[in-house]
């Protein structure tokens, strides 16, 4: 396909009209997007029949496959009844249902769960939740919130003032909020020299010093668990979280979880806070929740945030906040469906040998040449490559390694998106063993197509 | 229903687990929700069974009633080829369709549609489009923005600090991006004791000394056109539109018009731009572009935008946004279904009649002597209460006139959500002229039931 790009009058009419995301769109000048028709299991066909592993689960949203009976049926059952009613002053079924579940599986002191439509938004009402608590409960100058390098939240505003990757924030620098940077754990490179497996968090020192710092005027601290995701899958050790529960608690800073990427079984848990014991002040979720069928979040957060906001009408508590399609109820209903199929059947057990079987052939990536780290967490597996892996000198962005190896998979039927130097794998939950070999030597075969030269 | 709540356990669930959007929560400690369950026609319809007129479409959104055959085929038919898949070096047929179908309809220098979630995010992508614009053009100074007093549009750290109303910002100022609040319209009251029929948008000249004083550092005005929404559905005329888009050439500045409440035929046409021979430079779309089915935005824009952030992909001139449900394909099949319906029979123009008639009952609430002022733009009406007519004194807050008189609605039938002491109407457009003379009678007696004592 991308040797003879086909002059689909589509295609054209897309290029006339459609922006596409994160996208410099001169580039679909030369080979234009994928026009995808269908989805079939973990599969997009695009309008010849040529079908592609979707290996990155569409923007790490997709749990069960595409076109999943189970999913649909949901949606058109719920369709039946009402696709939509406003969420004030109304509720019903699917929404109850679905906070209740949350509530339920995530760790108990997270009670109350609020609806938004994206990941950036279940970020900003956490943000404004933790601000408007400190506001009304007397220490109005906490106003600042500490994030890490590396970190991603979103892209509306509020979350981008939490974004720790420059490529992101750099145009928007002069309006954004005025947030606090703190050098995160990096353990490719780790600056101590240290292990994952056996460190003590010793890069959390910046961290605690900033906290200590800042003590009175941090709202709050934002972060990924685990693993950064749009810095690379870069991925840390469960110790640096509880090292920032402990230093939180000491400072009252709360605590805002961004799990929107890897919650709902990525990791080969339901939630990464419940896996290891954490406790979140907030807790924000999307991406896999409706298991990328709809656009759909919810912030959770504890009895003492929400008594925060609980009040006579006239003490104008009330958290203020809102957007139209809240907690739409086709959404869901997908999200219904997908925590009832995450939980029967001993799901996440059966995801075990797939974890074990993905690292086994990650293995065979290791020893490429270009391999500076082959890392794993749960269904989540990224290959850092450089140009020499004893310095770890990483290949220059002007060369665009990524990208090559992208289109060499588009070739080879596999759906990749690199982040930068990373080739990473996220594929949807389902995926079969014999289909992670294929995935990971279609990547095996793309890297040295591009980099044997 | 509410003299009598029922004890439905669903009730408890809900109140346990779930935090309402722009909710005192403490409200439903004595009054539940309504739990709705079905949908049908412009009625929503809870688990006794009782039907609600839906009169302000469930937060602006529905335009053809709930459970529509044709909606419902149009999303069943899209999940039964895919859901979704990431828009990123992807496209698909829905998308494409939406796109061309917006460019054809508004006006024609807008060739660009930027898809996101919600009416926030159309607003932040519409916002940072102009900043990066700026920025990639040489005048990098112009990085604030100017708003209307009164303006809402969305709620968004982003969004948010081009709100004009104290009750949405208040809690957040410490931290939102400083824009530039201008005194807007006020019709209702007019400094200028002029009649918006025949004003020449005396009320203009803020604005105009605003943009004067600021010509090098705005990068442009972000408006609601005709009806300011959240401010509690002020109208104004759209000389003032006019005025803004001379003043805004002459300087520079960007004008983006938020039309997320009022197109899709609220006014009696598609979009207000269009139909007064407006220019906005973003044109940011939600709510009914899906009928009020599913989540969906768009941020429309010129050739002139779009080709400043075009290039080599070493120039970095990409706008980088994104959200991962970005151009969902359901809510697409939903929109495109939602602008056939309304492009064909003649639709919009059989709204011309409901219009007339809306005016004409409207006519019977004027009379009532807490009647300040009943508006109209389209199929758009609101009354605004005054405790006294000639002094136009507006009820106390405290008093919660427009709370106790949308409990009265709901008594009878009619789900109204006023907006302070404002008393609105947006009803789906297929209602049917019996049914808005069913509406103003209930709002009527509600109204007396609340007052009249």
């Amino acid at each position: 396909m991308l040797d003879n790009p086909k002059n689909d009058p589509d295609l054209d009419r897309d290029l006339r009209a459609v922006w596409h995301p994160c996208t410099q769109m001169k580039d679909h000048a030369s080979i234009p997007p994928l026009l995808i028709e269908r989805g079939e299991g973990i599969y997009l066909i695009d309008r010849d029949g040529k079908r592609y592993m979707d290996v990155i689960s569409s923007w790490w949203v997709n749990l069960f496959g595409h076109n999943h009976p189970r999913l649909n049926a949901a949606l058109k059952d719920q369709a039946d009844r009402m696709a939509h009613v406003m969420f004030a002053g109304v509720t019903h079924s699917p929404a109850i249902d679905l906070a209740c579940s949350l509530v339920d599986l995530t760790p108990s002191h997270l009670t109350r769960v609020f609806f938004s439509d994206n990941g950036s938004t279940s970020v900003e009402v956490a943000l404004k939740m933790s601000l408007q608590y400190w506001q009304q409960t007397g220490q109005v100058e906490r106003v600042r919130f500490i994030h890490l390098s590396g970190g991603y939240h979103g892209e509306t505003l509020g979350a981008l003032s939490v974004c720790g990757i420059d490529l992101f924030r750099e145009k928007f620098e002069k309006v954004l909020m005025e947030n606090i940077e703190v050098t995160g754990p990096d353990c490719f490179r780790c600056p101590y020299n240290l292990r994952p497996e056996s460190c003590g968090a010793e890069c959390f020192e910046p961290m605690e010093k900033t906290l200590a710092e800042n003590a009175k005027t941090v709202a709050g601290v934002v972060i990924e668990p685990l693993v950064q995701g749009a810095a690379g899958m870069k991925m840390y050790p469960p110790v640096y979280l509880k090292k920032l529960e402990d230093a939180c608690a000491s400072t009252g800073a709360h605590t805002i979880y961004d799990e929107v990427a890897v919650a709902f079984g990525r990791t080969g848990a339901l939630f990464v806070c419940g896996e290891h014991g954490l406790s979140p002040t907030f807790l924000c979720l999307s991406k896999g929740i409706t298991s990328g069928y709809l656009p759909l979040a919810a912030t959770l957060t504890s009895e003492e945030i929400f008594q925060a906001f609980y009040g006579e009408p006239s003490s104008m508590k009330l958290f203020i906040h809102s957007h139209s399609y809240t907690a739409n109820p086709l959404a869901c209903a997908c999200a219904n469906e997908t925590i009832t199929m995450l939980r029967e059947n001993n799901f996440l057990e059966t995801l075990q040998p797939k974890i074990k079987y993905l690292g086994e052939v990650g293995n065979r990536l290791r020893e490429l040449e270009w391999c500076g780290e082959f890392r794993q967490t749960g269904m989540i597996a990224a290959m850092e490559l450089v140009r020499d892996k004893k310095s770890r000198e990483p290949f220059p962005p002007e060369l665009r390694v990524g990208y090559r190896i992208y289109l060499e998979g588009l070739k080879r039927g596999v759906f990749m998106r690199p982040l930068g130097n990373v080739i990473y794998f996220i594929p949807p939950l389902i995926i079969m063993e014999k289909e992670i070999e294929t995935m990971i030597d279609a990547a095996d075969e793309s890297i040295r197509a591009v980099l044997k030269k």
